[in-house]
């Protein structure tokens, strides 16, 4: 695909992190773990942080969490966005407590003069909102619409929401607007992306379902979107643990040469040639490379035959035979190890580059 | 996406199943069991035939092979491609003895003498070939070449083998030309779609690793793929199971909208709101889905306030409460039942529809 083209939104600030404007596209995750439990919240925050997430949503259900959401937002190493249904109140307590972001749907606040009070406080606070609207919550008049298609119904919920917010002189805008299928997603972020091409998104498909399900559905979509030059941020949903939502994410954005954070790792799928057990020796290896973060191409191959020509592009590998292996560089063999030594053997070479 | 474009390319027949032409997007694996244990190779074939495989390759390394591959063809119930490198003869050998295609890097197959008499052999057997060129096995001519970008290799080096193939009149063609790389993976089948625009297209990216990374690639790589209307039969790589293998195929087809085999899940990714154990919950049922096949929506939301309505479109769904759930039904609650018997009750009414 090349250099992929990125549209050119407006910069917004989510604390220390930058999104739109050419920015990198960011990695978020959301807690599943209850607001109110603060040690909790920070021991999950201090987990994703090391596997790259970079900005974090919580969920304000009901005022008792607004006072623990203030100190996790003291106390955590990344911005933290408050998620708000329902209560305008919730939104501003937490805009006053520390929140780096709201996230809210305009549509289910309460009406236009709370919005406003919305809008004020987090213009008080010196931060944006996330328009988040989804397939699920709808306002009733475009829900009923006639004659509109999902997609359309989704962005013209969107385009109105930040046509209000402008013109009340707010500016500090991200939007998302997200189905649970990757078609009604892309075209509504297409939409999103010629109607309103200044203002940053964040994009994602909600509710896409456990691990295998939901990393191919936000890989096509998200895929499909960046290849597209369409998205700032991204958060993967999955009925899973949040450490696959940001590996999940952080594949995409590799996957489509967008950032890379970890070695990249080309394995083969092994065939009836494979002579090795290579299944646990490329998960061993990967597992490894998770924790290194040299720019370099590591191949584990099962076949001594094909293996260094095909990943002759590599800067290291390993082809397995039978009960031994070889080590390459860029399709030059190095040497040759028994079986049981070549992963230490790869890693060794690793740390030498 | 609404209804996805497809690129219409002339019919080719791999045993029974038909691969372009407008015929769904067929889902294949390669076994990575030796094809000379001729029962074990069939158990792998019937039990991914239950997960919705279509095609199943076999590497054929050496003449030995020959005789239970024989063996293979005539006992399996899906149509079997042989893959060979570097012996003309084994190619020959596997179109006599039953394969429903072939697969061969015409580079690699030792002068266009050889490549002429597989020709023949495959014409004579009335089976298709799949000229299959990757990044790692690249003409030496073409590897040399300077000014070139890899896609531009890659496409140039399947195109010449086409014309050839085409001028001693066979026209029974599928193409391949993977990269390990999502990008030029992506950029080669394009320039190969609007080159060879009636040509059936094999797609894939190659050593796309292990279960995570090999998901996510090839979902990116497919789904733009796809959404271009672009392929005719896919195969994920993965440096993991064959059963992986099918399930991530069949994934992306559905995340495309482009084919159904189970119901579909939608399921919320968990937040601060949820006060059910939802991630096994979900698990369970889309383990239990995958041995269904209504053209059904199924929802698993964890909270009873958003559930219902966010997943409105589903058909049937479960929404998690406090030790007990909702069962609904196009966003109308049915019943409330307790935690423990929240699946069961939800595949009830599954039953009944």
């Amino acid at each position: 695909m090349g250099e992929l083209p990125r549209n050119l939104t407006h910069r917004v600030m989510v604390g220390s992190v930058p999104v739109g404007g050419g920015a990198p596209v960011s990695v978020q995750t959301m807690l599943s773990t209850p607001t109110s439990d603060v040690e909790l919240a920070l021991s999950e925050i201090a987990r994703v942080v090391d596997l790259g997430c970079e900005i974090v949503r919580l969920a304000i259900p009901s005022e008792a969490e607004l006072e623990p959401f203030g100190r996790i937002c003291e106390a955590s190493p990344l911005p933290v966005v408050a998620d708000i249904h329902f209560d305008y109140k919730l939104a501003i307590g937490a805009a006053k407590r520390g929140a780096s972001k709201l996230r809210i749907n305009p549509g289910n606040i309460g009406g236009t003069d709370r919005v406003d009070a919305v809008l004020d406080a987090a213009g008080e606070a010196g931060i944006p909102i996330r328009i988040g609207v989804n397939g699920g919550s709808l306002e009733q008049r475009l829900r009923d619409a006639e004659g509109m298609s999902l997609p359309e119904k989704l962005a013209a919920s969107v385009e109105g929401f930040v046509e209000h917010f402008e013109s009340r002189g707010f500016g500090d805008i991200v939007v998302s607007a997200k189905a649970h299928d990757v078609p009604t997603t892309v075209e509504t972020y297409r939409m999103l992306s010629k109607r309103l091409p200044g203002v940053p998104l964040h994009i994602g498909v909600t509710e896409a379902g456990t691990l295998r399900q939901g990393t191919v559905k936000a890989s096509v979509g998200l895929g499909i979107l960046l290849a597209e030059g369409i998205g700032d941020t991204l958060r993967v949903s999955l009925t899973g643990s949040i450490d696959d939502e940001v590996l999940v994410g952080w594949e995409i954005l590799q996957a489509c040469g967008l950032r890379r954070r970890t070695p990249e790792l080309v394995s083969c799928p092994t065939c009836g040639r494979t002579q090795i057990d290579l299944i646990p020796i490329a998960e061993e290896v990967a597992a490894r490379l998770a924790r290194i973060s040299k720019p370099i191409k590591v191949a584990v191959m099962g076949c001594v035959v094909n293996g260094p020509g095909e990943a002759a592009d590599a800067d290291i590998g390993i082809a397995g035979g039978k009960g031994e292996g070889l080590i390459f560089a860029h399709g030059e063999v190095l040497r040759k190890v028994p079986e049981p030594e070549i992963v230490e053997a790869l890693f060794d070479e690793i740390g030498k580059l």
